[in-house]
């Protein structure tokens, strides 16, 4: 008998309010990915097992889409999240994108479940 | 007399040929951020006080897009490549998106000069 697979998720809420350009909006979603993954090798050790489980897995990404709101509420309850320097499109300061350390896709269920993708 | 500020950005290049979505595009360039990041701290130590300043100055990004024949190029230079699993949208193996590694602007400009904004 061999142990279920995991299926381990990395889910990104991108702020749909803001008009970003296809562009502006990789470039968010990456900032949020080098800093998760700094965070996830220097500083959560806790997490090394299921983020190299990940990782092994192909790194599975998704990305869906948010209010302002929800983000804003997202980021309240600790999740990490990315605010905009401002150098193009959109005004500095600006709530782009919270992302989820990667985690089985049943456990976060509850917290990404309402949003639709991107 | 203050040293001169270097302009350090990390570049990706987005294969416009695929017809990604922008959740799709911004997946992708995830991958490539993360796999570079990893790249960095793990495998190129003669990098890191340009990765370092590089985040120190807020991780400058910029997206450009190019052709399937070019992005074949820039990875037939050496620089790291992204392929899709295939799982959604586009054929599996797809070459989705190049990276190249931090590095300052004025160095990289005949690599990356040709492209436009995606």
């Amino acid at each position: 008998m061999t142990a279920p697979t995991r299926d381990i998720v990395q889910y990104y809420v991108v702020n749909s309010e803001l008009g970003m350009s296809p562009g502006k909006i990789a470039a968010q979603v990456a900032h949020a990915a080098t800093t998760m993954t700094l965070h996830c090798l220097l500083n959560d050790k806790s997490s090394h097992a299921t983020f190299q489980a990940w990782l092994n897995a192909g790194q599975k990404k998704i990305v869906l889409r948010g209010t302002e709101a929800e983000l804003l509420r997202l980021s309240e309850s600790g999740y990490l999240s990315i605010r905009d320097a401002g150098h193009t499109e959109i005004p500095s300061g600006s709530l782009t994108v919270v992302v989820l350390p990667p985690a089985d896709k049943e456990e976060i269920r509850s917290v990404v479940g309402g949003f639709k993708l991107m």
